[in-house]
């Protein structure tokens, strides 16, 4: 695979213009502050292909589906993260013609996205059809440290010549949506305003009447001086703009700076949107570029403190990690409840970013082990917060007593995606959420989320399944028919391992928590669904495969044609672009992690005999196609020491999205995934389990590599871990010993020990 | 339940307006020719609620469809036939005031669907805002004699005054379909002519081409006085009318006389539709208004001397059972390869228009009993003529070697219908179109056919079969996976009773017609194609309930909680529009007859303590929400002695659309399932079955029936069968012996011989 842009061990750089890759840079070079985010457009026009995306969290437009109307209890919408304001235009022009990089030859052109720093530069010499040339320099950011600002630093040198060039910065919120399925306009226009230097348009949208408030101002200097320019400015619905014209002198250079407000009515009210963000960007002005970057860089340098990886030897491999977690942190950073994590972030509109099983599967592992609790807490309050609409979404298909179905895919709680086969049956997603709960408290030891908001979750989600199972007499045993499991590939089976296991875990549970919680006042489980989920846990039905300690993944499984991954002809994949549906649905190929993924979550239910017989059963039918499966499997192989297979697993996502193998990476990244891939180094290549003693590790390290080092938060504590060739060492750097089970057994290693640990490591 | 219109043995008639029941009357009263169709709008304008239908067989428009583009092989488009011209159009105004029976106050109204002679009539005096008063009457029909005319006498009498009155006869074709995924208008225009008391209109279909010219022709009469009237005319695009004022005098009646001619090219070339629509209206025009409608009448009796059923004692049942085949007579009448029977035929929008297997499965049978054998060929040679389309979408599928799989909906044998279970997995839909084949030749002995063309198609229906299953390692048998049985209440089951057996079937009977036909040149079967099919008859594997003769519907039918249809409370029904989707999937309740439906087809394979066990384990789960189910339930019923039961489930079809008992007939009729309800009584109450032989016969009747008769085409010859209370009667009007199985033993009746038989008639 080639790489796509340059390696660098903190930068994504790119030394030349080339149109062709301009969709996948957008994505590549996105920046975002968990509250919003925009693709790597440019500032000025661009009349070639490009994906303009502005994207403001929790702000989304109900978008009627066309797709099951005629069942009932299907969703009606399916709901969109819009493209919003264009907050970064600045067209120039010189002479008439308008600055644009399709039309100008551009003469040199350099791009980097800095990702300890956050922030996306452009440098560039174009030269226009009269010969004058013009070299840009653009430096903007989306500030971490006030997640309602985002600024641009604008830089202009006339290269050989001296005279008038026009500057028009803009706010444009006439904006449609590439993904909308009736071509609709999304967008009402509240008011907007313009003023000398400011402005500000404020929209709402349709239906959801979400407002969004957008505020500019700018200043214009001639190298450190401020300048006294004179603007005109004008406006029309959705627009503002500011021009002027300004006589620069060759070889000087000219800075416009913008300061941005973005502010909605997801955190404020509508009475206060339009002044709040006037008065943010009047803030931001009054403070000025160069401080507003330096806190930017600090609330980063914050973030990278703690969730950094370091591999040394293999610059790829570095950069590849970095670009992960700095994604992840540009999406979420767990300072809003009312916000989650989109599979593609704010770096595209593909999958409406809404809230998947994703959040609980793959990413919160990745907050629990690299931010302060209190940011995985959010992931739970979040869907907490929401518990009463998964009652409601349980009670549309007929469940009672207080049932909790979470959505498959939501905005706020209610279910917006429309397929039948997820939505209805892909209902293993309430487990995962289950779980979080209790990977959480295991990271944090904090008992008291169970009592205030855990437990009222845990029993509305029993409550699900103990109707879900029903009786069957011809097995004797509770089934659960008509589901579809982790692996999409097969719709509406009977009796799929995983989703059985992990709702007899749920049941169990919450009767855990219940025995443990029961004198404190709340949610209680009455005594007769006491015996009743009791009678349940043991007698639930979990198909195995005759005489070995294979789980089967569905009733029927072994009725497929057996055969394996490698069998399909290189022709025929990915097979989900080659093979029509049925065809699909009736192979044994498997998209993703199904049983594995059971194995993965409950690993410490079984013993490794029967994970090395699941893995070598599964693995070889496994087409990974779905970029949150390898990591799983990673993992697992890790475990049972197929140690190639967990690096060549690795690797399949570690640089996924920077050298777009999927061919997709112009719609946006798999934000998501990219907390698997980091969960194959974490808890595959270093085998980091958190228990609620302490940790386990068992490292391994590539050939490749000379050494890698991570920290992660155990009990709020921050344990740094590094692997050598010939020795890792932990050092725990907080105020409590933490037991640590690794190659040399049980230790404790006290607050601010630092322990090397010689045995020997094993190398891929 | 109570009727909605008045009862009558060969008239649905109405005698007052209820704008309520507008468009189910508009439904009900529909008049058709098997080549166009055209609801009960009114002529004169009319502003209340109405569903406008004016349809052109086999005219259709591929609507781009929203569902399922991102699975590969999906259809494109869902094929609309289209609202077409509204021809009927004549406008009156009086005084400035435009008749409209929402506007004026209605005095009297009568409106009168006469099946015996196809006609439409409306009787009705309206008071305008000035007191005057005017009676109508218009007459108009679709002619059965002439498929591409329909004529109009519009017919108006001042009742209490003399004066001027201002008449609008126009072609309308700016016309919108009400079911457009995207509110598209589905035509262009070609050209328009309008001239004195004459006009058309042409117009094409979008994407698809398809060209519609629309004339018309009118006169004016006082009583039996050709009037020399000089009418205006004007037109805009799509649109072409005439107008005229003329004095009436009080008390007598002027008649408007409109004739209309639709040509498309269905059936002609682009070139000639034009001037063939100006010909046949002038030809109309010149025959004049009564000898057409003598010769339309005249075709209605042709087919009512071989198709009616005559029932006595129950008028009710009379008048159900004539509008079933009124209506059927009215969709397809076999004399165009290209046209087939939609579902709601000519009444309505619903369903495209387009071909089911209803066709095969329900359809035919009463064709073949009723009709011409040239009629029930016809539906076969379109099957025959869509093969090519059949294998392209079995390749698309990834099926080889010539295999075909036959489109689940479709106007030309592309696929168009759009969800995946039903797409992909229906498929047993090719069975029954195999079957139609031979059970075509056990009706009429025509061999040829299958030499011809029939062998071609079951031959590439066996090799889809074939490569369908897939061997189990584990059962040790051919099993079927992932498929959608006709019973729609489930979906991607494994080993689906019915459809492993219907498969089994046509393999082996298209080895037979190999072997029979073998020496005749044409397609053929490889020996080692031979040896594969015979394999694989020997080796398929077909559920059963262990202990009992059941057939299992599927595999893990018996992990279903096992509930009867009695127990659904009944709030709850139907249960497709309570419950949600994925409970009406894992529910044991039934949509339509399944294992059943194979019980019916191959009866003779069976003993009858078989079919007993599996009526009485079946019928209690079934919840009939298909209007396609009870005719098979009721004949089974029949069959094995259930007669109450029989007659209960007969019911439930017999007036289906007359009483509107699914309150959707305003949408348009449940064609093809009047098809079944003619087999409840021929097939199901008459036990009448067509062998290679002769008939069997094994009548009952019900006890508030006096004696029912009708007659069946049996090997090209007319048998009638006549059931009285304590005898029947069978006629044989060929003029070749036939041998009946009947209740005394087997008989030979001669050419012309009455036989009666006096044997016990049960009751019911």
């Amino acid at each position: 695979m080639r790489n796509l842009f340059e390696i660098d061990e903190w930068k994504i750089t790119e030394n030349t213009f080339d149109a062709e890759k301009q969709k996948q840079a957008e994505s590549i070079f996105s920046l975002g502050n968990g509250s919003f985010g925009q693709r790597a457009n440019f500032e000025e026009k661009y009349s070639g292909s490009t994906l303009q995306g502005s994207y403001v969290g929790g702000i989304y437009y109900p978008d009627k589906t066309r797709v099951g109307w005629w069942k009932n209890g299907y969703p009606e919408y399916f709901a969109k993260v819009l493209n919003s304001c264009n907050w970064i235009g600045i067209n120039v022009e010189l002479d008439g013609e308008i600055l644009d990089l399709n039309k100008q030859v551009v003469l040199s052109f350099y791009r980097e996205l800095d990702m300890q720093k956050g922030t996306l530069k452009r440098k560039f010499i174009v030269r226009f059809s009269n010969g004058k040339e013009l070299e840009i320099e653009s430096l903007r950011f989306c500030s971490m440290a006030n997640d309602e600002i985002a600024a641009i630093r604008y830089s202009i040198t006339p290269l050989n010549f001296t005279g008038n060039v026009k500057f028009t910065p803009y706010l444009d919120a006439n904006v449609y949506n590439h993904d909308a399925n009736y071509d609709e306009f999304f967008w009402e226009e509240d008011s907007h305003k313009v003023d000398v230097k400011k402005g500000y348009v404020c929209v709402k949208t349709k239906k959801t009447n979400f407002y969004v408030s957008t505020a500019m101002r700018f200043s214009f200097w001639k190298k450190d001086e401020l300048l006294d320019i004179h603007p005109n400015y004008s406006s029309k619905p959705f627009y503002v703009e500011n021009n002027f014209e300004h006589y620069l002198e060759k070889g000087v250079t000219y800075h416009l700076k913008k300061y941005v407000s973005i502010v909605s009515t997801l955190n404020h009210s509508e009475f206060s949107v339009i002044p709040r963000s006037i008065n943010n960007v009047r803030d931001a002005y009054t403070t000025g570029f160069d401080p507003l970057i330096l806190d930017h860089i600090k609330a980063w340098s914050d973030i990278w403190e703690k969730a950094d990886i370091q591999i040394s030897g293999d610059l790829a491999a570095q950069q590849g990690i970095r670009f992960n977690i700095f994604q992840l942190y540009q999406t979420y950073t767990g300072k809003n409840e009312k916000l989650n994590i989109g599979p593609k972030g704010f770096t595209g509109e593909k999958y409406g970013g809404a809230t998947y099983w994703d959040t609980e599967a793959y990413c919160l592992p990745f907050y629990l082990k690299t931010s302060d609790p209190k940011v995985a807490k959010q992931l739970l309050v979040y869907r907490y917060n929401q518990l009463d609409k998964a009652i409601e979404n349980a009670q549309k298909l007929g469940f009672k007593n207080g049932a909790a179905l979470y959505p498959m895919v939501t905005m706020n709680g209610e279910e917006c995606h429309n397929e039948w086969e997820i939505t209805f049956e892909e209902i293993h997603r309430n487990g995962a959420i289950a779980f979080a709960i209790y990977n959480y408290i295991r990271h944090t030891g904090d008992e008291s989320y169970l009592l205030e908001c855990g437990r009222a979750v845990l029993y509305a989600i029993a409550r699900f399944w103990v109707q879900r199972f029903n009786w069957s007499s011809e097995k004797n045993e509770f089934v659960m028919l008509g589901v579809t499991g982790p692996n999409e590939y097969e719709n509406n089976v009977n009796n799929n391992w995983y989703t059985n296991y992990i709702a007899r875990w749920c049941v169990s549970y919450a009767l855990k928590v219940h025995e443990d919680l029961k004198d404190n006042p709340g949610p209680m489980v009455t005594s007769s669904e006491v015996k009743e989920w009791q009678y349940l846990i043991s007698n639930v039905y979990l198909p195995t495969l005759a005489g070995t300690k294979v789980f089967l993944q569905q009733d029927g499984f072994m009725d497929k044609e057996q055969l394996a991954a490698k069998d399909i002809p290189e022709s025929q994949n990915p097979i989900n672009k080659h093979w029509s549906w049925d065809r699909i649905l009736r192979s044994i190929f498997i998209k993703q992690a199904d049983v594995l993924q059971g194995l993965y979550l409950f690993e410490e239910h079984f013993d490794e005999e029967t994970l090395k017989q699941n893995f070598d059963f599964y693995e070889p039918k496994t087409v990974h196609e779905s970029s949150l499966s390898p990591c799983i499997h990673a993992i697992l192989a890790a475990k049972i020491g197929r140690l190639e297979k967990a690096y060549e697993l690795y690797l399949r996502t570690s640089r996924l999205d920077l050298d777009d193998y999927s061919h997709e990476a112009d719609e946006g990244l798999h934000i998501t995934s990219m907390a698997g891939t980091w969960m194959s180094i974490v808890e595959g290549l270093a085998g980091i389990r958190v228990t609620s003693q302490g940790i386990h590790i068992k490292p391994v390290i590539p050939n490749q590599w000379r050494s890698y080092c991570f920290q992660i938060m155990v009990r709020n504590q921050l344990v740094r871990v590094e692997v050598f060739r010939d020795e890792y060492q932990i050092q725990n750097t907080g105020s409590d010993a933490i037991i640590v089970a690794c190659t040399e057994g049980e230790l404790t290693i006290e607050a601010g020990e630092h322990k090397i640990i010689t045995n020997v490591i094993t190398t891929v």
